[in-house]
């Protein structure tokens, strides 16, 4: 008779795993109630292989932090970060972690303010650092030091990951920022009728929270302190926010603190941020443990 | 009145558009009728920017198919072609051209037969060559000449895209294999009881179809046939087809056929697709017109 | 008897060669003898496979700046210039193309001037534009035209690119500055004692001639011409001539004018411009012809 | 009186240091006298920055070995491994090390045998474990255990590598191969008439010590020690010596020993070899600790 084959899409390095230790990485969305916000709040958790199977070992961990106009799933659905995860591990350039990405924004607009600051009647950094970071580094076996904490974010994120970088410098290895809004944009921006709109409170924070200022007006003990945190920034060189970047690194040169700069080909979209984990990942992994 | 300013995500490169004359990229699925198989079947086409504006002007065209137990969208859902395109086309790495994946798989398993060659009751290739080409470049207004003529694709697709350019040589002037079937590969496969059920009728035809065998059987003239094509095949290094692919170098190479060959980190997975596009396209475009 | 092999590095591309109409890629330093500057000057030119062998054949050409401190073989000596076009050409990358660097520095410094503008006693620019220019052209079988000349260079030589670029925008397809200096950095700067020393001389001709405040002092006329070119700015992060390519790549996206932006790791020295070879050559490839 | 200014080419990380305890990378090249060969033989060291000064620190060690015709100054002269270390460490992508070239070849012909394994008269192997290890990891503050140690080379040195690192599984960490000679290739071959001439001699060490066949002949024991180290194969797609890289990976991946393999575009040259400096250096201080 004769013989007949049928291909089987298979993972070789998943066949020299044993069966009955081992637990794939996963991706899980759950919630968190806030006091501090009075409502509930989603996240997206990116929990590695083996999480359930080796319970005594506690984990680094990263913020992963989206941007306007998105939600905390995005890092996952359309920024692939299990795929790009599974396969960084596998070759060794990213350890394993736990990376949690917030909801800063999305719902309804009725109901939530958005974005990464404090603002009236919406408190989200004391959120983030009071409530928040405790949940998630309690339920999920996270080893919870500075030298095992990092931050990163695309846009709205990259800005927000900047600015908890800054001003809790104590809190995080290193910070990676990709298309931050270090500030408002000079290019891109208008004017509001109405000062209290979601969006007028929203800009207002992050001019409140300007990352550009913040180096700028560094005396010696700041300067020094930022120094104690790993910086990493990546941005287009077609994006609106590449003026603001570059203005970011300059100041960061003048204050003689070590940066990281790249500006790579692509604009203000989901392929420079998918690429962007790349250099993202290995770059937190490299700074956990320092 | 204090002064207040919203974002704008712009991209720079749109504001510089003449409103007027400009049309962007986008992506169409529309259905053919096939006399060959008897069915209706759905492609999925991206056309350039100013395609709608620029009537006097034909393009080169890429086919792109898909791999196995997927279909023609996945390239643009999945593959982010467009988000792709878009970037290179900007940058000058890649040139304007027309890029259709046709259906070669999913739908009814009842109906439908899978694959890229001619089998039993499914004259796959008979319809790819003298239905779907010719009804494609006259639709879209393709240039249609081996020299601006391309075909890739990835897995089964990257095997189909393989033995197309080997058999019909004479209408593509370059083929890029991603993760390519080769040929059934040694590890991976099973035997099938049945040998008329549809997976065992499509192993045969990739057996049929062997790639590596096509080269390894050829004589002068074949040889330089085949050297009128310029190759390119790229595999991850723990993609379970790479054996078959390392099979398939070794024998261009032992023929003098000039062919590029990369192995990159990945496996048999979008991450390595998706990441091939910006080898992939401006290769292809490189090969235009030559 | 026993069977012993020896091993021949053998490139198997050469192999496949037919050695009667085959002459490869060389590297030739030679000497014009200048009317406008009273001396002669050396220059270093790249002379793609089979030059001697393709009579009829005219080449594009690119002319390749180096840096000061330094003169016209250290893009051959220090950059591998031959062994990276070699291997881009192979891979269809670069196009074969003729490569020249003039020597605008070393030797006596009793003697001669530094740099690529027109100073006092020392008409560079007159020199490269009326005398190297068109002598090269003729010696070397260049075809000749705008569509088919790039410049590029690094530091001092990618300030002379970008500005022979600027006002000499009919002459060139495209542009690929590195490192450049696109006027004197704000940092990194000293004060001189005798404005009529040599190093004074040159960089008040820096000053005169600013890349920066060409593009910023650009009107309509002068912003439609720039835009004739293609043009690529290349810098480190740690290069301390960083600052003024943003503030060059800030006023060319003011002034719409098309321009690629990299910033890649590394700062004022070889491996990075080794490096940027390699994207050099392809883009200038890309231009040609356009 | 007009301001003149002049340029310095200066580090801005080099002015951020404190001028007092800081000592620059440099490379030595210095020589031991062997009783095993009986003769002296030259070696070059880098030696990171504060070496000098940071007297209580020891420090990870990478063998790096030259290939055939070259000796051990041509990984800093061509390979320019200072300024690619200086470069990766200030990005934190590769840590201080130590780095090793002894000379395995070159010297007077009729004096000295070439290559890293024992052969008649010239006992290498024996010399590099018992004599030059102990000799530079006591000369050079070396912690000295296999997680701090790793092995690389390229071409005959990158065979010797991966055979020092299979046969030697608990002195070394990770092994980085580039364009190595796994075994003879196939092609580019030939027969000698004197079998005990130097380069005969040669090509039957090389045989005998096949990095392929020992792969292919381990037993389940001989495995599990090989997935003791940490792999990384990387070879050029138009290198003579591909084919048994391809041979060896695929050996490896039927043992189910995790390698990491990457073919990438260039031939057997240094412009391949320095390239891979910039991978080989972070894979090895990835798998230093481990």
């Amino acid at each position: 008779m004769r013989k007949c084959f049928v291909l089987f899409v298979l993972s070789l390095s998943l066949l020299a795993v044993n069966a009955q230790s081992y637990s794939p990485s996963r991706v899980v969305t759950d919630t968190i109630k806030s006091e501090v916000l009075g409502v509930n709040r989603a996240y997206t958790v990116y929990l590695p292989q083996n999480f359930d199977n080796n319970i005594p070992r506690n984990y680094p961990v990263l913020y992963l932090l989206h941007g306007m106009w998105e939600k905390n799933d995005v890092w996952a659905n359309r920024g692939h970060l299990k795929e790009v995860m599974d396969r960084l591990v596998a070759s060794g350039e990213a350890c394993e972690m736990i990376i949690v990405s917030p909801d800063a924004g999305g719902g309804d607009p009725n109901v939530y303010q958005n974005g990464y600051f404090d603002m009236p009647n919406w408190a989200y950094e004391q959120f983030f650092f009071t409530e928040f970071m405790p949940f998630i580094e309690n339920k999920y076996r996270v080893i919870g030091d500075k030298e095992h904490r990092a931050v990163a974010g695309l846009s709205m994120g990259g800005g927000g990951a900047t600015n908890y970088g800054q001003r809790h410098y104590d809190k995080f290895s290193s910070v990676y920022a990709m298309s931050a809004l270090m500030d408002i944009p000079e290019l891109g921006a208008a004017r509001f009728d109405d000062p209290n709109g979601k969006l007028a409170i929203l800009t207002q924070s992050v001019i409140d929270n300007s990352c550009v200022n913040y180096v700028k007006d560094a005396d010696d003990v700041r300067k020094n302190d930022l120094r104690s945190v790993a910086w990493f920034i990546d941005c287009g060189d077609d994006d609106f926010l590449l003026d603001r970047n570059m203005e970011f690194y300059k100041a960061m040169r003048q204050a003689w603190i070590p940066c990281q700069f790249r500006v790579r080909d692509g604009g203000h979209d989901w392929e420079y941020w998918n690429s962007a984990l790349y250099i993202c990942l290995p770059f937190v992994t490299r700074n956990f443990g320092k």
